[in-house]
């Protein structure tokens, strides 16, 4: 089978807004540090009044990965749904500098591009108050066999099913995948989207996914585990691939009763861990839709994250893997 | 007399649209490395679907002045014309945060907000392909006693000579300072602005500025002078206050026939060098306002542009001056 692209993302289409905050900031907006939680448009207006001068990037957990993977040198293509507006503009350019094929039209009316306001924090981490918009506009009759085409794999998130036509949506694109010989990625997205989903995912991940992407709290969400040795010893009985990332603790990819552990790689300081995952799932299935070991896909997905924690923003530089090469 | 606020800035309202470049991509677009070339709409689009993803933030040279300034703990103003769009709100979000008051509503027609596509290349020299949209639309008009008000000082930019009522709009800006007791700084932007408007802008400094804010080029393009010996020997018969930056050969200020050359500071690797000049004069601004010492002032600009040229973007962070205190 030819494959048109390595790799279809199907997500929220998103532009970061990101500032430096104290953690008293977080207290005062009621922002549990970590967090990402989804806000209407006038709490959007709200949050932006108080916030700091920002800078503004495109972002999306998965339209982050699917960057990565571009600037990695796979040939990528991308669902997910923006406003004809200036920063659905700024989203649609990002991806199509990269060679992305974006797949749908800006809406002509609806909801403004989404955007999430990324607060980070002295010690690095991220809170997100993120704003749909457009994105919650994405719909089961965007999914057909033409704008989803025969990728060797399409790569979905959770934050999916926080739409309207999500769940829908993502059954269908795992249908189309299947008739088509196309693997069938989901990152979990964050625990808190466990929670919301946890039946759902369960479903998904046993009937639809080939591969799972999630770190130790997505996976111990999803599986209702109180640690990690519990959670890998659940995921014996299961046929899919899990690539699993545990901050400084480093990854682990189960297969099929294998395991391998791989270690993270020290960095002297953590500048922004936004997009950590993100970039580590790039370079993990940059590796797997190259047919690389599961043990050289956990060491690109290492790289790459390793690199973007150093940098301010989720999206990682082109040609990080040259060193590999 | 009492001033209102510190500082007034009144300048072209830009989007910074920041990417990294190969020097090729210089080549291939026609722009002279360093340069700053005005573009319209048409040209806007062509560059930007030839660029890179990028990351947007506010911008503007004065307005990164009076951003800086403010940061820095100075009270400060800001006129300048955004569209009521997207950028144009993330444009005056980013001012009004700083506590920076701004004294123009947006546009509700006409062109959309300015953005400057700065494209960095690997040492860190930024050239800039500047679309001014809603910038244009700057009137006389919006220049009054009220809008003005009595700051201790204005600042204009020389790019506002690029705007059709810019040379008139300075004038009656400078004008309201003179019967109020305001100090009238100007920084000549560039030296191909220099060249465009060298008439204006000597007819200008002799006849309306207080302060005048340089880098090398710029001071022997609006001299006419070869070398900076010589232009700090023109510069004896002026009565104005000179503050001009030299990149690594550090900067000297001269006035009334005294001259204190400022050391620069060494720094390991320049970033990203835009807004150097800009972040000089926000902390030569901040120390004048403050009654500091010329020496003092030089001080703070070399401090603050020192801290830039090590980030990416080019507004200087929060409390950046603490240690100074």
């Amino acid at each position: 089978m030819t494959h048109s692209v390595q790799l279809l993302g199907i997500s929220n289409a998103i532009v970061d807004v990101l500032a430096h905050v104290d953690t008293a900031f977080l207290d005062r907006i009621g922002a549990p540090p970590g967090s990402m939680t989804l806000i209407d448009e006038e709490q959007a207006r709200s949050i932006y009044s108080q916030m700091g001068p920002a800078t503004e990037m495109s972002g999306g957990s998965v339209a982050n990965t699917v960057a990565g993977f571009a600037n990695l040198g796979g040939s990528a293509a991308y669902i997910g749904k923006v406003r004809n507006d200036q920063l659905g503009d700024i989203f649609n350019h990002d991806m199509q500098s990269l060679g992305v094929d974006i797949r749908l039209p800006p809406a002509t009316d609806g909801a403004p591009t989404a955007r999430s306001h990324i607060l980070i924090t002295p010690d690095g981490q991220r809170t997100m108050q993120t704003y749909l918009g457009a994105c919650t506009e994405l719909a089961l009759a965007d999914i057909t066999d033409s704008t989803v085409g025969n990728p060797k794999a399409i790569l979905l998130e959770g934050y999916v099913w926080d739409i309207a036509d999500g769940p829908a949506l993502a059954k269908k694109a795992a249908g189309i995948a299947r008739s088509n010989g196309t693997a069938v990625a989901l990152s979990l997205s964050d625990s808190f989207c466990v929670e919301r989903h946890r039946d759902a995912f369960n479903d998904f991940v046993s009937n639809d996914a080939d591969i799972i992407l999630a770190d130790e709290d997505e996976i111990n969400a999803l599986l209702r585990t109180s640690d990690f040795d519990a959670a890998l010893d659940a995921l014996d009985n299961y046929d899919q691939l899990f690539a699993i990332t545990r901050s400084e603790k480093g990854s682990a990819i189960v297969h099929g009763g294998e395991r391998i552990m791989h270690a993270a790689t020290p960095v002297e300081k953590i500048l922004d861990s936004t997009g950590a995952g993100d970039a580590y799932a790039a370079g993990f299935l940059y590796g797997w839709v190259n047919d690389r070991s599961l043990s050289a896909c956990a060491q690109y997905g290492t790289y790459c994250a390793t690199m973007v924690i150093q940098q301010l923003g989720a999206r990682i530089e082109k040609g990080l893997l040259d060193s590999f090469a």
